[in-house]
């Protein structure tokens, strides 16, 4: 009987990053079908033989890892497992269409706490116009998995991939950011609370923007909507889940191009500011807006000829522009100075 | 702060089996997308609005459940992650043409342990000509969670459903039929008798081929070729997962009718026959073809005006017919009784 764990010339995951790991695993693989258009790399996978392609994409969550049930209504993360699954087309300028569900899990849940699960991923597909299609329901040693594939379509011209930003173009965002970070925050600071004093009650008033911003992320169908109404082709589309920065810097390594954005025009709502500052660490709100994730947002550029179509639209911020091959992707400061972005945290040149 | 276990009216998920689970969480679902064919209730999604359609499956793995690490080469794994998914692509009559792969993997497992699990699914890939287009990659509190998502394409006429198979069709499978299981049961012996001394090296000669069905299925897709090529479109269809009485049950629910099939027609490779033979219980090979699961074998009806094209085709066994509405599925001896079939085992009627 073999003993099957490697043992020999063994490299901790840890070691290497989730993309540098993706990267890896999946160097090797060869094309073999002409149905697909745009495999690993992306937001999506694009595939089809005619003009209207067929986008698809998959994402998984684990409890303890993605989500604490501690704080996490069942109800709220089925939504939020099927949003971030649907932003994921939206992300490409897609709209989406199906939705498949595959979870696994533990006996400690119940029968009724999955018809709580399930309310949330239906009340998510008739938000969004979605048709539950299909998945898989299987048993899990410990806790929760649940894996969500969005499947979306689009015109093979509006597509808009990672890698198509191109000097000058500007970078815009929809919504505000680091306000889902805000939220996690506050929620994990109740926690302890919580756990401290289980008599405790928690104090979320005036936090419940931030609060839904974590717990039911909005994928932004209204703005691929909106860029379709105003004849505007992003040049370059992702979707807010790690930080600007770390999206930023995807747009970049596959646009081949540098950046710049300023501190001053990145879009942060005021409860995020306030959580901010009753932190202890004095936390800035523009590190939550750079590296927070899960906001959902759509990062994009366009050419700086449809300028005036976007510049009046009070979702989409124009927050900077793309510069040239090998400069370096940058936030400039109020006091103009430049700060060069990371994937996690940043540094001060200066 | 919320506590969100469910207490009240709790029902234990194991009160209900798998598919009642399903039915009850999906329904309640609406239909919004005109692009959605077929959602939940077949082994894919059919989607698209043209003549060819995109199919759409997914599968979840999850160690301790699904596999043992104890003796499941993880190359092995992940050829055969990909091939499930992959098999129900064919049990659809249409051909698979790409993949998604979701893995959730605890850091017991190394980078290594990992290229292992893609060498695996790329050699799966390679021979079905299919392609990664995507996946996800996070990390797991414990164990290895792994979900598949297959993607094939077919004309609209030549998808074959569960629910298509009319009275006086004949039932055919292809290949061998619970030798997958035999396959496990000689592993979980040697397992057993290996836990109790480290020190004694297992006997797996002669086993060569059940092992190889259990650990490394291959989906039928030159089954779904040499329909085509004989210009036979079954009239329905399902992959063997649960064993042919499950999966005989499904078409006769799904198409309202009963069935009848020989026991002396079932194909029963003669390593099965060895493996029941050394069971301690008395096992019958008969018993491990309906209910051992895993073959993954295409089950299938066809009309009987097409019963000559498929005749002398080495790989496909006619085993019965459909009977109809309102008769149950029953298998006839060789001593002609009858056998009421069961999702899980079966009764004598005599």
């Amino acid at each position: 009987m073999e003993q099957l764990e490697y043992q020999e010339g063994r490299t901790e995951l840890a070691t290497l990053g989730e993309f540098a790991l993706i990267d890896r695993l999946t160097d090797g693989f060869a094309r073999h079908q002409k149905s697909t258009v745009k495999g690993v790399g992306d937001d999506c996978a694009v595939i089809g033989i005619g003009k209207v392609k067929t986008l698809v994409s998959t994402d998984t969550l684990v409890e303890g890892v993605h989500f604490d049930m501690t704080y996490t209504p069942l109800k709220h993360l089925g939504y939020k497992a099927a949003a971030i699954s649907i932003a994921d087309i939206t992300a490409m300028n897609a709209m989406p269409s199906q939705l498949l569900v595959s979870i696994a899990v533990s006996n400690r849940f119940s029968v009724e706490a999955l018809d709580e699960l399930y309310a949330g991923i239906r009340l998510c597909c008739e938000r969004y116009d979605v048709d539950l299609v299909g998945g898989d329901t299987t048993t899990n040693r410990a806790g929760m998995v649940i894996t969500t594939t969005a499947i979306g379509h689009a015109n093979e011209q509006a597509i808009a991939y990672r890698s198509g930003a191109r000097e000058h173009d500007l970078i815009c965002v929809s919504g505000d950011l680091g306000s889902a970070y805000c939220g996690l925050l506050v929620l994990e600071r109740e926690k302890v609370t919580f756990q401290a004093n289980p008599n405790f009650q928690p104090d979320l008033d005036g936090f419940d923007y931030v609060l839904e911003r974590y717990l039911k992320p909005e994928p932004r169908t209204d703005i691929v909507r909106l860029l379709a109404q105003k004849g505007v082709v992003p040049t370059s589309m992702i979707d807010v889940s790690d930080g600007l920065a770390s999206e930023l810097l995807h747009i970049c390594k596959q646009s081949r191009c540098g950046c710049q954005v300023y501190e001053e025009r990145l879009p942060i709502d005021y409860q995020t500011t306030r959580v901010c500052s009753e932190m202890s660490n004095n936390m800035l709100p523009v590190s939550c807006a750079l590296n927070g994730g899960e906001d959902y947002e759509l990062l994009f550029t366009i050419a700086q000829s449809d300028y005036e179509k976007l510049r009046d639209e009070q979702a989409v911020h124009i927050i900077g522009h793309i510069t040239e091959a090998g400069t370096p992707a940058v936030m400039v400061t109020p006091q103009n100075s430049t700060i060069t972005l990371r994937a996690q945290g940043w540094q001060n040149n200066q």
